[in-house]
């Protein structure tokens, strides 16, 4: 919204703002050369990172998906709420309601088992371009390139795993075809639910609220490192013990004020600020739209059959949230990039850049034809995009289970047999137990109405392809002058007949080579069989997948390098999931003209939004919170300006999804925050980022201490945490 | 909105507000007694208001519901653009849209009579309660005292309209039943349209917009007073020359910033902070439930069928804008009720002096049960409420245009043979013409199938009353199986066979006798026939409303007693369309946790809100005003501080309806501002002002300028008003 306001005003605040906020989610590699005091930020950068001694960097987990990190010696980690949300709701039941009514762990032997969950610490991590580009042979097809260094990253990061047990390697690619680094992690395996607030603080405002400011969502929750008595990571016992971290962070009870200098470290997962104007098109017009209307549909079909029953609601919540989240990023990208016109801005400097390369036979031969490739290879994608959406969406094991667990039965039989480093990701040896947890685990949620219904829309939608672009095995089931009918013949027979719905079966399956799943018979389960029958256009498409990223991957290191020349600078590499710095100031900022959002909501605000919204579930405010708030229980933790305890703050450092759960500091590295969230109008961050919109939502730290303290009384992890009272 | 936010707020933030926001309508006896100085005012009250001098009050118009002011000397009103509208609507047509492209006459001669319009300005004032109140007599009956006070006001104003020709005298109650002051008014007959915006301007943002914060709308028209050559008041003549006014106002192109003195003058229309809870709640609870439901349902009706053409379009635009007006602020105000708990707030208010009452035998005497009897008051009017309002509806020509002057017709021949004080209102010779006018002019905008709807709508409302409360006039109608074809087939032959849709028929049957409206046959048109056949149950309603009024009168003149001793502080009689001044600061406010409004938007913010609605109809941009903002066109109207040229801007002065129009000036008395609205939280300002919450929104006079100068060329309109470039 109001993003032609955004752009003057960017124009405008340019030079104000290049003061103290900077786009940039710095690797390690960047921090030394950083001057941090000139930033603000008053400890040294061998306190933020030191590969040979103890530094912050120590106390940040990689939760999978999100950041989280220690706040205690004992092991104890803080994350988002919504980040712990799966172990929460898989913990929940009728009888023992922690979405509804939060979970405190009284005692160390109280604390629950979050499944699923792992925490990785960052050991190490270096260079490894050379090695990697070095498997690229002259003359290599683009598949082939593809594979290549896929190939070789495997098996470094195989190598890596046999060398060092209990480790996790992981190869990221910084720019794209161009640098490559090896991370190191500790793998814990035994991570426990300590501390939920109930799900209206942790998700208070749901949906109605989510990417928006004001924001009064209490996004944080407690787990807990376990491992064995001999220190070392292992799976869940109940003989292990807490971990003991090299590093952990104290929570400040004094919190920020405005204008004050943060920063954070986290796991940012991926931004696409590099990537020419044809992707942002691409996006524009293709992906984003169709990600849009197809979870919506999603969201409609789940949010109907959880009114019939709180049982339902329970097991359908997770991805609901998970739905609602993306949808609603999707939107407010899509709104960004044609508010902003950023395809054809983008294009616009692309064209600059080609006259650039005109004017130096050098240049011309280096980069003569990059943008002319670049049509072509995204003409290509376009050109697949319908036909490719619509598998895709069939073997995805986040829109059916069912069917996604089948296609993974399938897909194992024909990978499993390669050599490690040969076989899809999900397969190799070091991932298969973690892609077994997944395809099981997600079957705790599995509800028949919402599956049938799943499945036959996406069966649907493919048989509906036009002639040049239907898979044959949609068809075939689709036959005949009736398909809706046949479709639903299909269904009321393979629900019946299947016998997939048994996570013990789906394990074995999995296992059970291919030879074996068709001499037993088990290949001619219903929905196995329909997956081996999509396996050939599946398989078509993963090539045409890697040959396309076989051609792209050296046109954007080719373009990374000619943007470099072009503006005589250096760059950030996007967001990869890994290990990032990021430093801004506490700001509000001003949607709309006349509008200006300040940087702090309070308790205040939580009781308002609740009397403004009477029975809208979003807003329901425990009474508890109520009555503290009336009260004006504000403890040690009142901001002295609001004469209020702070909910959540807004603050303009450059994060996107992955940092949710990052601690943000204050300028001596104290933990002032929980980051949780972006702004509606930054979720174009991930394509452009700018200093007048670009502002992320952090949990304050007063506010978790204050729930902690007045809200649950959970002394013993004050105490813990070394907060005195 | 954030209501619970804004009562806490109104608490902690009292102390700072009283210091220069204070709630308060001053009427002109009211303005010598007040400290101008320590409100920042730096005229003295000697030239805001001089009965036997030239003061601002000169400056200023009654305009028939609005507000203007003279900013030429030769008689330019500035006025708002909804203030106009009526005028500009009426002069549209598909040949000459003057809704759509704007209005400037670039001579004189071009101004185009406004018919309807009439500006009075007031020529003095005085208290003649204890003349009025010697009308009562011990022993009269509730009806009795009503209607005596009654024909002594009207009397009174006879009296002085017979003294003074061209003069318009008025007799406001000041305090309900309790003080009466006389008006007397010059009252200019000839008014011009002179300049409107195109409505792209004059009503940008729409209903969308309306009662919102923030604003871009240019709400201004420029109009100008005629007299006799004589420089006597006069019908329109083509002879009539320009008014020169006593006084006039200078538009100031420096305006004013945040914080700065305001004040404006004005004719607040109602508010009703000295009524009682039992009126809150009959408000809450009965009339404005019913008032939005209604409005709603017609609103609907009239949209619909504007989409069918730009000619039906143009038919139904005023009435539309006055539904959407009313409905908006209605339910702002049930809002505002709502979650402030108005109601039961006063009511505990009232028990404090029901005690206070208790402790005296003294008071307990006078005011002993005063309570009681407003409990049973408004116990009265409930039971009544249904009918009455079904009844109110189907004679209203508001509703219907048709039914509504039948009904005119019919009451006219009750009234007419009356001596003229006897008659309602409306039949008085003073006021005779007008009505007339009223009821010729609303066919004007005739629409068959509106006028037809709407009929038949209020018809099936009454006729579902149940048993007990039917009006029988209605249930003959709709008789037999089937009440909805019978009603169809009554506006078949009625809207055939009437012969009340042609102007001359309506204005001649007005002025016949009933007898002759018998004989002639002219009784036994449709809907005259209805009118007469309604009647008895109607002057059954009016009766009941004026020994109502008889009862509450000295009832709420009790409780303005007994308030002011038991809080031993005097009170400024609410709003009822006589002069007031207010005053305040520029100056924003905050609708919700972390959230502020700042007071002033800007061009910027007009083009912004284009782009952020595209294919809205209410947020059009003209094509000149975005390339004139683009290019940074501001000439000498820009905000130093904004950069920009500021259209609307907020401050904190107790206004209401009426106010529109109000001129708002500076410390200096110079004219900066056109009052035009007030913010949706303000809206419950009509029963209880807060400084936290109530803020009103002005043009900016700079946006003024700058549109006549920048955006029209309107050269003369700028050297009438002495701007120089």
């Amino acid at each position: 919204m109001k993003t032609v306001a955004l752009v003057i005003l960017m124009i405008l605040t340019t030079l104000a703002m290049s003061l103290y906020a900077e786009e940039g989610m710095f690797p390690l590699s960047e921090i030394h050369r950083l001057d941090l005091r000139a930033r603000g930020i008053e400890i040294a950068a061998q306190e933020l990172y030191n590969p040979s001694g103890v530094s912050l960097v120590d106390g940040i987990i990689n939760l999978g998906g999100c950041t989280a990190s220690f706040v205690s010696a004992d092991g104890l980690i803080l994350t988002n709420y919504h980040c712990a949300f799966g172990a929460i709701q898989s913990l929940t039941s009728t009888e023992n309601d922690y979405l509804r009514d939060g979970f405190y762990a009284a005692a160390l032997g109280a604390e629950l088992p979050a499944r699923r969950y792992s925490a990785w610490l960052i050991e190490s991590y270096r260079d490894v371009s050379r090695d990697v580009l070095a498997a690229v042979r002259p003359g290599m097809g683009h598949a082939a390139r593809s594979k290549a260094i896929e190939e070789k990253i495997k098996s470094m990061e195989v190598a890596v795993e046999k060398a060092s047990p209990g480790r996790r390697a992981e190869v990221a690619e910084m720019f794209r075809g161009k640098t490559y680094v090896l991370f190191v992690y500790t793998n814990i395996k035994d991570v426990r639910l300590v501390y939920a607030p109930p799900r209206a603080i942790g998700e208070f405002g749901g949906e109605t609220d989510n990417w928006a400011w004001p924001r009064h969502t209490g996004d944080f929750a407690l787990m807990r490192a376990y491992v064995a008595p001999d220190g070392k990571p292992a799976d869940y016992s109940a003989d292990n013990v807490p971990f003991r971290p090299r590093k952990h962070f104290q929570l400040s009870a004094a919190g920020v004020g405005e204008g004050d200098r943060v920063f954070a470290l986290g796991y940012p997962g991926s931004t696409h600020r590099h990537k020419s104007s044809h992707y942002l098109a691409y996006e524009e017009e293709v992906a984003l739209p169709h990600q849009i209307e197809l979870g919506r549909w999603i969201i409609d079909l789940k949010e109907r059959l959880s009114r019939e029953g709180r049982d339902t609601a329970i097991k359908l919540s997770a991805s609901l949230q998970g739905l609602w989240n993306g949808v609603k990023r999707s939107e407010g990208q899509l709104k960004g990039l044609h508010d902003l016109k950023l395809a054809s801005r983008r294009r616009g400097q692309e064209q600059e850049i080609q006259k650039f390369i005109q004017a130096d036979p050098l240049r011309r031969r280096k980069y003569g034809t990059l943008f002319a490739r670049l049509d072509a290879a995204y003409a290509e994608a376009r050109r697949r995009a319908r036909r490719d959406l619509a598998l895709a969406s069939l073997v995805s094991g986040r829109i059916s289970t069912l069917l996604g667990n089948a296609f993974r039965v399938c897909e194992a039989s024909y990978e499993r047999p390669k050599p490690d480093i040969r076989r899809e990701e999900a397969y190799m040896d070091r991932n298969f137990e973690r892609s077994e947890r997944q395809m099981t685990m997600a079957l705790r949620d599995y509800h028949e109405p919402a599956e049938r219904a799943v499945i036959r829309e996406m069966l649907r939608r493919a048989a509906a392809l036009p002639a040049g672009e239907s898979i044959s095995a949609v068809q075939a089931l689709a036959a005949g002058n009736d398909p809706d009918r046949a479709l639903d013949d299909f269904l009321d027979k393979a629900l019946a007949g299947t016998r997939m719905k048994d996570p013990a079966v789906v394990s074995a399956w999995l296992k059970t080579p291919q030879a074996e799943l068709k001499s037993r018979g088990f290949a001619d389960d219903p929905f196995l069989r329909l997956a081996f029958a999509l396996y050939p256009d599946y398989r078509e498409m993963k090539e045409a997948e890697k040959r396309q990223k076989g051609v792209l991957d050296p046109l954007l290191a080719q373009l990374v390098d000619v943007k470099k020349e072009f503006q005589g600078t250096d760059f950030v590499p996007d967001a990869n999931g890994t290990l990032r710095l990021t430093y801004g100031r506490v700001r509000g900022y001003s949607p709309a003209d006349a509008v200006e959002m300040t940087p702090f909501t309070t308790l205040k605000g939580i009781v308002e939004k609740g009397a403004a919204n009477p029975g809208n579930e979003d807003f329901v405010v425990p009474r508890r919170l109520a009555e503290l708030a009336a009260a004006g229980e504000h403890g040690t933790y009142a901001h002295p300006a609001l004469n209020d305890v702070p909910v959540a703050m807004l603050y303009d450092m450059d994060t996107t999804g992955g940092n949710s759960g990052s601690p943000v500091f204050n300028a001596r590295g104290e933990l002032v925050g929980l980051n949780f969230d972006r702004v509606y109008e930054a979720t174009i961050n991930d394509f452009a980022w700018d200093a007048s919109y670009s502002r992320s939502i952090g949990v304050d730290a007063r506010f978790i201490l204050w729930s902690l303290d007045k809200f649950s009384g959970a002394r013993r992890l004050l105490d813990e945490m070394g907060i005195k009272n």
